[in-house]
């Protein structure tokens, strides 16, 4: 039983950063390979999910973990609000669009979580609709994995509260983050605590385990989000296809 | 009027490759910063065409030069033999459905051209509707650039018949680039002179010019490359927006 309170949102205090740092460094450049093996065997799809509350970080892991992929066969969706065609069909639908073909990673920054996230959080749905989703998200990701060996990495990227006030707070102060800030982030933090409930409702009842990140230092969030990918991807064993004779 | 066998597949040969490879690392790095901007502005949509036979270096042209720039809205789409729905409609059809929205930049990895080149070297389509199809990406193009201030780059990676030689046999003496071989791209080779007669026409035949890239040197490709969408941009003289009061 998880509960986000026992989990750190800073980095281990003997840590040395430094080392933490350059051991990032090769992860990233691992997943360089990785992802080139991946594109050279067509035999995996890797989908990778960033959820986590408002300025935890999620565009920054983007581009920090993956600096080393080529941009061929690499795509980041983030979700936004659906548009009035997307309100119109299950949650699923629009995401299912999104999936990573084979040869493939897909990163999706925010993802078919916010449908029992913010939507319960602000009771647009109900408990029992919320069961059923979380049901559905369940047999989705099997699918994926099933059907279209896909690897999915999902992270939590674990924020505190007083962190998340000094980001928003940057995004005002500073004249080159000034285009990030948006006055509703304010007025969802006051949902804070029931944010929290409801992850940690999400974390538990995911049958495909979560990672969850402390992302109050940037570089700690970094280097397990790469490090998780790259031994994750390893125990693949995938390999260049020879010529056949 | 333009003709290819008056421009080099190779560099200048008084030049420092060493300065060179300096300055293309300068400009993928502002290119880095030149997208966020792009991303943060939301005025303008970049799309880059790489167009080019077999081997001439589209997909390393694409890892090196956008090596700077984070995952976040950029795409790189490679066109393939069109699907059975999409030989059901226009050219066109496919093409429209990937262009970049605002604060995007998308890369296409061959695109309409092929249906003006492939298509005609092959005699798969007749002169008239050539002709017709010129037009309409013309038309096409224009469009792109005043209804949604994209700015459109087009490469032609002009690559010589021995280097394209030694680039496929190389796909097959190297095991890691074993994948990348098909025995096909040495039956299109047979038609050299025919393809470099129907890109000459296109490169006469558009309205919106091309850039001509020397690739049998690599790294002066990127140089190219790099420079040219570079100083593109910059005279968009983006800026960072500020938070109205």
């Amino acid at each position: 039983m998880i509960k986000l309170s026992d989990y750190d949102t800073r980095p281990p205090k003997d840590i040395d950063k430094g080392e933490i740092k350059d051991q990032t460094e090769a992860f990233a450049e691992r997943l360089g390979d990785l992802h080139q093996l991946l594109l050279a065997e067509q035999k995996h799809a890797i989908l990778v999910i960033f959820q986590g509350m408002d300025a935890s970080g999620k565009d920054g892991a983007v581009k920090k973990v993956f600096r080393k992929c080529t941009h061929n066969n690499i795509n980041v969706y983030s979700f936004k609000k659906p548009t009035e065609e997307e309100f119109a069909h299950d949650f699923l639908w629009r995401v299912h669009q999104r999936v990573p073909a084979k040869g493939n990673i897909q990163v999706f920054n925010r993802s078919h979580y916010e449908d029992v996230l913010i939507q319960r959080v602000h009771g647009w749905i109900d408990e029992e609709r919320y069961k059923k989703r979380m049901n559905a998200i369940n047999a989705f990701e099997d699918l994926l994995q099933f059907d279209n060996n896909t690897l999915i990495f999902k992270f939590y990227l674990h924020l505190s509260y007083e962190q998340q006030e000094k980001e928003l707070q940057e995004r005002i102060d500073e004249h080159d983050k000034n285009w990030k800030h948006n006055p509703n982030d304010w007025k969802e933090r006051e949902h804070w605590s029931e944010y929290m409930r409801c992850y940690e409702d999400v974390l538990n009842q995911s049958v495909l385990p979560w990672t969850i990140v402390p992302v109050d230092e940037r570089w700690y969030r970094d280097y397990i989000v790469a490090k998780t990918i790259v031994e994750g991807m390893e125990k693949l064993n995938m390999q260049y296809p020879r010529i056949s004779e």
